[in-house]
């Protein structure tokens, strides 16, 4: 029986010395204190994390895992179960809109199959499929203990490797059809909000397609009674198998200090779990952006972090956190490149 | 007597043909529809702007205009007046939270000395001082019609110089110590807002500060009582150069179908001035940020867009509209580099 402990996620203490330092070099750039808002923030936390006076963030990795869902067998998606297969497809041909934004923000793009249902051969697709898909969490547990414990390991071994190719920051994103209906479930396990609260169209249902999703979502939680202080417990009664690879790799990225960005809804599950597994990980965490999925703001109140967008997107692929980067290459570069008012001889406040 | 009919800003109408092309062609896109959500009203509004079915926003062009405030005599700012010379230099120096920016997202960047007090030799300064700073509207009109109509026409000729330099798009922003004070009773004029709601802090006065800058703001309004409907009596009676020079620029961008993004504060300030000469103006202009300053919301309500980012920024020089210029980069990247359904072999919604 795996739990936590065997996944040595020994998460540092921010540098609160060092975030100290570059809160007082902020304050001697050549601009009013504190007018660069968030981005003053964000420079600060971004020395916390990695102790460094100048954090980098560029290039950063975007691993997108990708896995099926039992619970598509319940009619919750607008979309065909294929559509996984398909859309892996996509991003190894560099059409997705995941592919776009990766290309402008120069990110290592890297796909994982950790449990698509088909069988996918591309010499850029990264194999790590426990299975195929997870088993639907309606009639059965969606995974054992064991399948949860590979997929968080396939998160973190990913990690170390985009550490190999000196990644300096990492964005987590998914693909998986059926993973909004999983990801409320997980999301109204743990906040314990009122679960009609918390689901939305996911990529498309209508009034009628909701309500279903949510009568199988209730339904299938008062079967499974997935203990919310167990977070082993909850993804081997819900799954999936992408979501257990994401919070395995947050948990590793923390363990290194690398500066995390997380995507929407389905990402923001993940870092629910992983906070479950080691509350330290919010530490490193950034968000990318609201989703407009009526969950996600439930789940970014117990993450107790702001999102850095509100764009109104819904699409997850990692894509909330890949248009949301250039905010933080924005704070790395007011650190970088500003002159304290010494250099520039500029009259301060008087 | 100068009045808007002799700057020549025949404004074309948005290209709604082609912005509706490009909408259902956005439908074709391998996501769930609508789901990127304001990057696809972006991408449709580049299209109706530019009037076309790829827009291109990059490089884009950033000018920064730079002039003084007479107002300052009355003790309005935080900083003494001696620093818009100062940053003036520290731009060319390339220090400032701009530089940092426009590096980052690879613009084209212009420092046009519209107004300082002061004398500043510079190869890569554009030097077109229309005079030594307004003269002090609490005591007097800031300039003549004829100082307007020169720094209008200022403005419009940097964007000729910009189209001339292969520009995609302009961000604009300003440099002058005093014109919060200046952008806010122009924004107090022409919303017709309650001036203490619209009044803040600028570079950062304390509380007795800000009640002081009401109190100037409030006497000088009711001594000139410019004509909420007359651009010009507002520019004569207020200033600034650089805001009359913004609002120049915005109608020729306009009229040169070039995507304009406004700033904060005084930048907006310059676009109600434009709205009221040309209302047509603002279908060109995406907002690139709300600004931590109170009178922000108020001018943004007039004109009617909501802005990208909301990171609690307040510094002006453009740095608002630099920061959020990936944000379009990323629509015009969706648009560009994404496959449709056909193209990728994904199934549609069932």
């Amino acid at each position: 029986m795996h739990s936590n402990d065997q996944l040595h996620t020994d998460i540092p203490k921010l540098d609160v010395q060092t975030g100290k330092e570059v809160a007082a070099y902020i304050d001697t750039l050549t601009k009013p204190t504190g007018s660069l808002g968030r981005l003053e923030e964000i420079a600060i936390k971004l020395a916390e994390i990695t102790g460094e006076r100048f954090p980098e963030v560029s290039p950063p990795a975007a691993i997108l895992f990708a896995a099926d869902h039992g619970i598509t067998e319940e009619g919750v998606s607008a979309y065909p179960k294929e559509v996984t297969v398909q859309m892996v497809q996509n991003f190894l041909q560099g059409g997705a809109a995941m592919n776009a934004f990766c290309e402008q923000i120069g990110a290592l793009f890297t796909i994982v199959d950790v449990g698509v249902a088909g069988s996918i051969e591309h010499p850029n697709l990264v194999a790590k499929k426990v299975r195929q898909g997870t088993r639907n969490f309606f009639v059965e547990n969606a995974l054992t203990n064991d399948e949860v414990m590979q997929a968080l390991q396939v998160g973190q071994e990913q990690v170390q490797t985009a550490l190999n190719n000196h990644a300096k920051s990492l964005i987590l994103g998914e693909m998986g059809i059926g993973n909004t209906t999983t990801a409320s479930a997980i999301i109204g396990v743990i906040t314990g909000g009122e679960l009609k609260q918390l689901i939305g169209p996911g990529t498309g249902l209508d009034d009628a397609g909701v309500a279903h999703k949510y009568r199988i979502i209730k339904q299938a939680l008062a079967a499974r009674k997935p203990n919310r202080h167990e977070p082993f417990d909850i993804l081997e009664k819900i799954g999936g198998l992408e979501i257990a690879a994401m919070a395995g790799a947050m948990l590793e990225a923390a363990k290194e200090r690398l500066p995390i960005i997380v995507d929407g809804l389905i990402c923001t599950a993940a870092a629910l779990i992983a906070k479950e597994m080691n509350p330290r990980v919010v530490d490193y965490m950034f968000v990318g952006h609201q989703s407009f999925e009526p969950g996600h703001a439930k789940a970014l109140q117990i993450l107790g972090e702001e999102p850095l967008l509100d764009l109104h997107m819904r699409l997850g692929e990692g894509t909330g956190a890949a248009v949301a980067f250039p905010i933080l290459l924005s704070a790395v570069g007011m650190l970088r490149h500003m002159a304290t008012f010494d250099e520039a001889g500029v009259s301060e406040k008087q």
